[in-house]
């Protein structure tokens, strides 16, 4: 229900890597629907290959064969209203005087407007909106020569949470940021390297997750090998727990986690936490599925697919929207009205940012003629706009900031509302959570963000 | 897996009739996506609007505004190799001394051909390949003068499974064949009326259920007022048991059943048919998701969502497809390792018909480390071609036709394989068993087929 | 200026008909571009390829490579507001007692209603708007069983003036109207044969011109060699006199004339019928260019190229006509100042029917700073409308039927104006006058029309 | 039949000036027909729309009501093989220490990549190929503080032909490199200023022609004023005479010289210097057009249409291409074949550069059984590739430099062949004669370009 994310995948030492490069995007696409952008490299050069839209339609006009190289890196590209504008499609591909580089990224960098001030300073000029292009801008003025050098002092440089995917004249190189904010993660397919955002991509491309890029490591992968360097001290991780709640896909394992058990494990929290008698547990589909089998397992309530989801619904219909404009949940989702009707019904669902949504599903229940709506969120109440990575709406739009549960729970017109706890969702982590990012819960950012730099963070 | 179906769907008597329609067939949209069409008709006159893709596609490039008027129809087109030709788009519009006509169809005549003959002996010319036209014909060169009484004397003169929509100048004419083998049903917004092939398309409209087209009835909505008559005399009822195991949307409710619980019944009923123990019970989705709760449910295995579909797979990622080309169900669907690894999983699908998806699908659970894997099939096994409604492949395809239940069970590499018996399959029907046509599975056609007429049929 | 005609190629007899048909098309595109279509058959059966647009477009999206048959024929179709829905596509093809039959059409029958109700009396279903249908009905409705005795009998049943192209299972046939009103002629490639509009066409598929089609005529190409046979017997000859006045390509031979000579004499004659003292003669460019350059010749003015024509300019920049809406000529249309400043200026066009764009023109050179604009138009009023063939608009747009020559001088704010006299273009035709038809400058149509049929042709 | 130029077109002070920009381009699409982009600004900040294609094209997916701002600039890009990428398209928006900037070129730099080493030493990174890219560099490095001063100090580094337009904060602001190499103009519209490469474009948003920007001069239009200034001192005028001879609408007055009369002028010219006997003169259309009616007038031999030009030509019309691929000139040029046969023609060009169209003309000629071809050129013979601003193949590319006269005449296969000579060339030109640059006829290149920088440039 939040916006979205990127994901980002490369792939070195295959002849296909264009090819598997794409096949990985088209796994990350959860992370990211508005734009898409392949480079990769050969005997004649570096090649770049970009454009809107989903990866199926993209390819539509691509002609995969003509595209060859050993090496490519890919980046999908999350949609923010108002600056979908193809001058910020990512990797970026420049040429400098340490040679031609590509970046694709996943992150916020919190230090990006006073970098590039400075750069600015230095005569730089720059052409997008994307924090991919300070590090490339700050690699290039590097006073240190080897590019490997230059890109490891440029990391040092950078505040936020990051994972960075290059592709250089000599191969691919990967880094994650030293709190481990983003997920990156190896795999190897034969004699050739992945890097992507989840591991649960390595599988279309029938490659094996090795493990975890390390927080603060960059890894290089050159001359048929990798190298691991870590390019700052080890600090305090700082993991995304909206990763696990919302954006990976169930079937990956981040931090170490399995996601669907993590979700499964909310699910039966919230259970413990807020004990209820009713007739049936259904989800918020696709989102709220896990936690509410375990909703439903800890409760003892039934499990129920009591709202269908409508494959056929695009980003089109818009007419069909303006005529079903009281309700366009409706387009996407059908109520089954046998298990609904006359019931206590338990809804779980990941989280609420807006709360528009919800409300809409809760109407759609209402009209299937529910007895009551109990709704149960598998996180606590998002109240803070994140400056790491997330692509998140102004904090006055997050319903927990402008109103309390109370006020929640009339907008949504439910009969009761929890949301799982703080100390709930620590319990899930177990012996992990101190190794989590809660800030869009509890407002406490692993790095001081000056209010000041807040707002111009998001200029 | 099977073929595809077709949808219908028509609006009488309100000011919205063709944004209404292209709504309901949205929501029909899973019967058919290859093409779709809407008739409707103003003061200036009959109008059509056609197109191949999909609902949302399509209306990109309408105007609705544009398109106004207070009768409807619509139709949405099933899939067939080789024939999606922009003629065969249905509705059919036609100027004949009866007037104009329109009519959308959902079915099979089994004596198209004959009757076909006959017309070109009169000198009639065929422009499609639709039996659409076949009725077209009877009502133009039907002796009736009465455009009710041509429809009616027509529709007694053709065989088979049919639901027709016609749109004529004085209003819309909605008729069912008398086995009521293909689903129609009547719905009510306001003083408006709705005739759609499922009750569950009328939720997006905001209409409510009335009833079913009775067998054998013919409706006219005529005069701001419904009235209908019988075209034929009662005989045996011959549902379309298939309809109720894959077509129809799980929220509908088809020949007085409502279709989740259908499905969730055929579940249960398998478990008792085949006990087995396992470690989990997952499902294909979401073709055999209501199913596989229902086996769940009676085998006390517990319900997991081991394999997860990919939202964003569309029909156009051929060179994706090429290079994944030993298993492109990989694209679609994606396993939860850490539900499926070491354990004995039960797999739950409404049916097989090729058998090629489900034996890929098999290869996706092997590769995520199963110990063994149970294929339960919540419907008999597929062994006869239909002629009345269901485009389906030629019957040396269908893998039941191939091979005995060893070989399947070899083919798709599973541990064990049940299919759902008859004599289950009745069980759940309970005392409705007799309404039904099982033809599909044990070749008793409701009407007489002869062998040689099956061949021209399928010419 | 006029509203736009149809083009029809066939070809017969080569491996790569399909191809050559389509290469014809575009050759005839100057006679229509709203929509095209091929029919074609092999050992696979007929087969037809339909689109809007033009046939570059529509080209992108077929591989040539896969339609292949050694018969095919084209149709190109003018555009008409209101009515351009893809049912009205020709070739139409059609499956009856008779064979499949596809057949495309130029031309326009005077009787088409007339027959339209007899065969709708007879059971007969119309699904297009198209005259085409109707033949196809009479010969499916034929009682000769013969195809070829039915298509004579039923060429004898129609008026008006048309040419058809039929292809039929054992090859294709040809047919021009009795009084020859439409154009049709005959080629040779080899072995194969090609019937085209016009025998500019010819060139392009390097095949050579035989002959025109006669009028009355039925060409039959069959079984590798060519029959003919007429349907009628004599009656006085009709040409169209526009096709060679606007439609025909200049490098047509049309009737027998060829079409830049017959324009470049009636500009001669012209300059001698409206002598006057003038510094340049420019053409509207390129409908009255050869009559330009007759006219300089004739009268010794000097030919000047004042007026440059922008190829970029194509149908969809709607935005730019709304900015330039006062006169959106200037986007088609540049003037080359230092040749028209200060200069009494002769523009010559072939023909004015709605005189709006003829105004805008004018405005255009006054812009420019001619001193003075004298308009001279190649041919006489035209005052009736076309019940033959070309596509008019209503007569009550016809310039000079709404006004008089000293109100079209006012109206285009023209310092002179002269049409070409009907004697001076009957002196260009010479002893051929007799055999043309000028229905749409002096009302006399060939065949009786009676006053109340021409609103039921024009329904 | 060179390849293209680009063209660029800006607007200051008007409302509307998003669209008045476009409508420029749409003039100037002769100029470049691969891609096209503006720049805009307004309140809300900078603004760039690109996109592939012709302006028509483009246009159709834009809503220039929602793009409204004072100032833009524009600019319509020439193609190359093998570098059309998207990231290539102009205008070049960037962010640097001295304010947005916005920038337009129209030529090419001879010292770029001297420029861009040494920008990249200092740390630039360069995200496109174009020379555009090196100005906002150099600018951004650029110690002067005042972006004026600093735009100044830029162009005073770079050597080579260009016209630039620049979109800053404060306005618009407009430069021509020193030798007037390339073509400049400034129009006025009301309270409005327009600059554009062609002051024939002005005519499309009704401004008028005030005075060509000056060689080394920069126009800065801010504060609602337009200043000047000379960025460098008087250096010898070098105009491109190409840009007369081929580049530019015959409408456009260019460095003071009305460009149809220019081409006549040649035409007679050619005609004295190569004097014979013929029956017509023909033009190759519309290239030739000028010339060969200067060619007539002079030598007395009538001038004819003998090419007619297809008008339904597009880019795509690839397979049909394929099909012709012997001639597919014919697809685009039509020989009226009573003016030819058996004549004596002599046809007008207004240059040859590779000479394969050339050579597939005659052939059209030929097969309209002409008795002699006699080919004449308004333009010396081609021999030197041009670094100032105009894309032109591989010198090994021009027939000229692979053939002398007799060889061409051999490859054309034509009765006679003759170039306009230098020394006529200048006669035209008159006292005119040394402001212009030669190069690709003489070698004689304005600056000094060593033989290794030329291919460094050409890289």
């Amino acid at each position: 229900m939040l916006s979205e994310d990127c994901g980002i995948f490369g792939v070195y030492n295959h002849s296909d890597s264009v090819s598997l490069t794409f096949l990985g995007l088209h796994s990350l696409q959860h992370r990211g629907q508005e734009s898409l952008g392949v480079v990769y490299h050969n005997r004649n050069g570096f090649k770049q290959l970009k454009g809107m839209g989903l990866v199926n339609q993209f390819l539509k006009n691509i002609d995969l064969s003509r595209h060859r190289g050993r090496v490519a890196i890919g980046h999908t590209r999350y949609s923010t209203t108002g600056s979908s504008s193809s001058s910020n499609i990512q990797p970026l591909l420049i040429n400098s005087y340490k040679g031609l580089i590509g970046v694709a990224h996943n992150g916020n960098l919190i230090n990006a407007k006073m970098l590039k001030d400075n750069l600015r300073q230095k005569g730089a000029i720059f052409q997008t909106a994307l924090d991919s292009e300070v590090i490339l801008h700050l690699i290039a003025h590097s006073r240190e020569k080897d590019l490997k050098k230059a890109i490891i002092a440029s990391l040092k440089k950078i505040r936020g949470g990051f994972a960075f995917l290059f592709i250089t004249e000599k191969g691919l190189c990967a880094a994650r940021d030293p709190m481990g904010n983003r997920p990156l993660c190896l795999g190897k397919k034969g004699k050739s390297y992945i890097v992507s955002s989840e591991d649960s991509a390595l599988k279309i491309v029938q490659a094996h997750s090795i493990r975890e890029i390390q927080p603060g490591e960059i890894v290089f992968l050159e001359d048929d090998r990798i190298t691991s360097a870590f390019f700052t001290t080890a600090i305090q991780k700082a993991h995304c727990i909206f990763e696990l709640i919302y954006f990976a896909r169930p079937d990956s394992t981040l931090f170490g986690l399995p996601v669907n058990q993590f979700r499964e494990e909310c699910g039966k929290q919230l259970a413990r936490d807020s004990s209820l008698q009713a007739d049936v547990v259904i989800a918020v589909p696709d989102s709220g599925n896990y936690a509410a089998l375990g909703f439903s397992r800890e409760s003892g309530i039934p499990f129920e697919m009591g709202l269908v989801r409508n494959h056929y619904i695009g980003r089109t219909f818009i007419q069909a929207k303006q005529l079903v404009r009281e309700n366009d949940a409706r387009l996407k989702l059908m109520p089954v009205e046998n298990i609904l009707k006359n019931k206590k019904v338990v809804i779980v669902d990941d989280s609420i940012v807006r709360g528009t949504t919800s409300r809409k599903i809760v109407k759609i229940l209402r009209e299937a003629r529910v007895k009551e709506v109990h709704f149960r969120i598998a996180s606590p109440p998002y109240l803070h706009p994140c400056y790491y990575g997330i692509d998140t709406p102004d904090e006055n739009e997050f319903i927990a900031h402008r109103m309390d549960i109370s006020g929640i729970r009339k907008f949504l017109q439910v009969d009761s509302l929890h949301y799982l706890s703080m100390n709930g969702l620590k319990q899930v982590l177990g012996e992990r959570k101190n190794d989590f990012c809660f800030a869009c819960f509890n407002g406490r950012y692993p790095q001081k963000v000056k209010i000041k730099l807040k707002k111009e963070i998001l200029e």
